[in-house]
């Protein structure tokens, strides 16, 4: 199957899809047409068959979709079919609630460190991972086949944390600090900055207070 | 100025741009060309231009723009001359890690309280902010102006507080559980979800390796 080309929107709709089919499956749901998934996800079903066509179509015969099928290739596709070992810098309330998050667990993402400057939270447990000091993580990278770094640092030093995982072989960032990275190339970087989406929130209230106003 | 029918998709640039000029202001930077940030946020001259052509362009003269200038109207069109009220529904981690940001506050958003199902965590103090029981949660919002509410609670009990929020006149909402919302109209909804960004990186991650195989 070809999968290559396929743009950055599209990726970033499929977890959504997998994120459906998972409640459909659960519901015992068997089969679903584009037109129903369409009503379901409040996009239009032309929009999913043309998603669905980067990746080959996924055999929608007859009455629509297998969903179990579906719900299996696209998990594949975003690779929840191996598992990933993340690490988490900075031991602060984000990257604790991130720790105990169960749920990335059941997708095949693996908690197995945690790194702070702070002394005072090396050693604490955080769901049966010890918190380590900043000078034990190239080492720990390098000896734990670790995919994933979790920044949930100041962006003051998160630039120079990314680039001493990348020299270390880290192959993927999710980076919380509140500012962009630039690492080499193959080094995958997803950014969730949450004040930007605290801003368009704000943004949207503002407009609708005015068309209120307006009309 | 005409600020009507701008895609979100500008809109949700505008926090980068703002982000960015902030971080040249403070470095003392006065005037700023398209050109120049262009190289600097990586994106194209044109795209900057298109963008900011949607606000009237943010009168470009001579070399470049204004950078304290251009700071304070995208911070006035992103909202954030007025200041928002906002509460945490769900005192977790996760909870606690945003009643503790302090960058929030300093962009307009101000932590007003806190609110959870679980009797051991009411009472608790995050930030000078008691957590109250849930039965509190409609007559907080209705006598303290709140705007935005935060949800950091399981899914299974998200689409019903989003319910109650919605009757008792919240204007938007945060939403960090693992499941779209369906509100009234008028009442803004803006989601994070963790997991989604994490297959996305998983994808990419997957993506990569194959290339490498192939090439």
């Amino acid at each position: 199957m070809e999968e290559k080309e396929i743009s950055q929107a599209v990726i970033g709709r499929l977890p959504r899809y997998f994120r459906y089919l998972g409640e459909l499956k659960d519901e015992g749901v068997e089969r679903i047409s584009s037109q129903e998934l369409s009503e379901l996800m409040k996009v239009t079903a032309s929009q999913i068959r043309q998603d669905f066509n980067n990746f080959g179509g996924f055999g929608q015969q007859g009455y629509g979709y297998n969903v179990e099928h579906l719900y299996k290739e696209i998990g594949r596709i975003l690779g929840l079919d191996v598992i990933h070992n993340f690490i988490i810098i900075g031991a602060g309330n984000l990257g604790q609630a991130l720790g105990n998050y169960l749920n990335f667990e059941r997708r095949g993402f693996i908690f197995r460190g945690m790194f702070d400057i702070n002394p005072q939270l090396v050693g604490r447990d955080v769901r049966g991972v010890k918190v380590m000091p900043m000078e034990e993580m190239e080492r720990f990278v390098r000896e734990n086949d670790i995919d994933i770094a979790v920044l949930t640092i100041p962006k003051t030093s998160a630039v120079e944390v990314a680039e001493r995982l990348a020299a270390n072989g880290i192959r993927a960032i999710w980076n919380f600090a509140h500012v962009d990275l630039n690492v080499p190339e193959g080094i995958q970087v997803e950014s969730v900055h949450l004040s930007d989406s605290l801003m368009k929130l704000s943004y949207n209230i503002s407009r609708y207070k005015k068309e209120k106003e307006n009309s």
